[in-house]
């Protein structure tokens, strides 16, 4: 029989999941909804992917032999979920649960952002490096640190939680984290919005930003290529904080290379551009080269990170 | 023959060197000066350390298993030394070199900076932790990061350079490095000296600085200490840089454990307790338990370290 392994991305209304060949080719992709259950007791999350395995795999009559996964929250080696809030799980042991449902032996748990890291890593934008740092400009700003083709996770699974550096010293509301200057604060798509709002309200500047009715960060950076000058401002706000935030990492850990993905990464080189502008003048001469470049699995990271985690070299 | 193991730490002015029992005991230490030539050809500094590594041999009748160094530059995984400006090392060799100069084969060199961590986490302050970043306060601002045991080197051999990240927006001067805003422009003993300059400059407020002639930074916290208002504000000041710059490190690596030492860390609690007032407000929720402590070993971290190189478990 054939053998598969299956990355699986666990997100808060989609679960991703991808079968793969024993040699990490990508076979099928597909995905079924996140049913969070109010009751933490009796979480449906585990049976519904074991039970959509099981019927992927019946159609190709193989064998699994091993299933990766990124959730949303911290996570141990030993595949202990820490608490995730925002799919109702207690702390418990995903891996032994799973394997329960499945039969699974090989199983492996990691968190989302630093899984997704190492997604690109292995096939995306960080192909052939080693060592790389992944940052998320979505909703929020999420980060993932792989060094030495290890993920970092950190002593209280904090670790690649960049969107919460404290870079904004003028920063005057409070972040979600509860604390004020979060780069995040400027850098995520709602922080992008926000910032142009504040923009917008301080004087009466001429933007085209002015028409359009519940305008998004998208409409930001498309203004911004046109030329609009608050929206100039907004993306060189979030370019400078990003490559403050970005040569603080390279003082730390000095990677291979930074690798931007998320909703907000599709603004493309033209962020690319000016978040580099910003990290050459902030940064340590030795790593002013490190390059930063775009991430290419677009939301197919997570899959192929949990993928990894279970396929051999 | 008994068995023993030796730890080098290469510096500007000296070279301390350190004897160890096949335990880990450090038996006897010593140093020798740092003869830097002018002609990069000619080095004395390892002939001269092979010499008195064999006078110390022969003085214990003993076998030498094992040598590791530690020294002021970038140095890869092989033992390649990548220029060393302060002791006038070209780019080549130094296990290579040491081993056509002792005959011993197992031989490792690390940065000092991160050899300094790994002593501090063997047997210093940072004893019983396994992930550490170590900051070392002198003349500049050094640092050194063991994660999982093991140095993080990074791709330039910058990592571990937090005295280069840029936390200080509002800084004027140049640093050294050729940037602006530094963390070692307030940090540093130099900096702590240039802080209170400028605060002593900026107006008559009385202090007791005013009547030290060439105050170091020492003065300056033992004035602090005593109240002098002037000191107060550049120890805050140096506090408040500190405590968001591992606040920043905590959210790219969540280490174990932060490790103070070098010439400034001798200001002790007082210090200590001034950073942690800034980083639990600057830091990550999940991060903001994580301990800052003092280095406890002093100027043999970098012996401690190197031995560690060389020493098996």
């Amino acid at each position: 029989m054939e053998k598969f392994y299956v990355g699986v991305d666990v997100g808060g209304t989609s679960i991703k999941m991808g079968m793969f060949s024993h040699t990490g080719e990508l076979l099928e992709k597909w995905e079924i909804p996140t049913r969070v259950d109010e009751d933490e007791q009796t979480d449906r999350i585990l049976p519904d992917i074991a039970a959509s395995i099981e019927e992927k795999r019946a159609e190709k009559n193989g064998n699994i032999v091993g299933i990766g996964l990124g959730i949303p929250g911290p996570v141990t080696d030993d595949g202990t979920v820490l608490k995730c809030a925002n799919i109702h799980w207690p702390v418990f042991n995903v891996k032994e649960k799973l394997f329960d449902l499945t039969g699974v032996a090989n199983i492996r748990v990691g968190n989302d952002a630093n899984v997704a890291a190492l997604g690109e890593m292995w096939k995306g934008g960080g192909r052939g490096f080693d060592s790389i740092v992944m940052v998320t400009l979505g909703t929020g700003v999420g980060g993932g640190i792989v060094l030495d083709g290890k993920i970092v996770k950190g002593t209280h699974g904090a670790a690649g939680e960049i969107g919460h550096m404290s870079v904004v010293y003028d920063e005057t509301e409070t972040c979600n984290c509860g604390k004020k200057g979060c780069l995040e604060q400027v850098a995520s798509a709602t922080g992008i919005v926000k910032e142009a709002k504040k923009f917008l309200a301080a004087d009466d500047t001429p933007s085209t930003l002015r028409n359009i009715d519940g305008f998004t960060a998208k409409d930001v950076f498309d203004e911004a290529k046109k030329g609009d000058e608050i929206s100039l401002k907004t993306v060189n706000r979030l370019g400078e904080y990003l490559g403050i935030a970005l040569g603080h990492i390279a003082c730390v850990i000095d990677p291979d290379v930074f690798i931007i993905g998320g909703g907000v990464s599709k603004a493309g080189d033209f962020l690319i551009d000016t978040i580099e502008k910003y990290y050459v003048e902030k940064t340590y001469h030795q790593c002013r080269k490190t390059p930063i470049k775009l991430a290419t699995l677009g939301n197919s990271a997570g899959i192929y990170g949990a993928a990894k985690l279970v396929i051999p070299e």
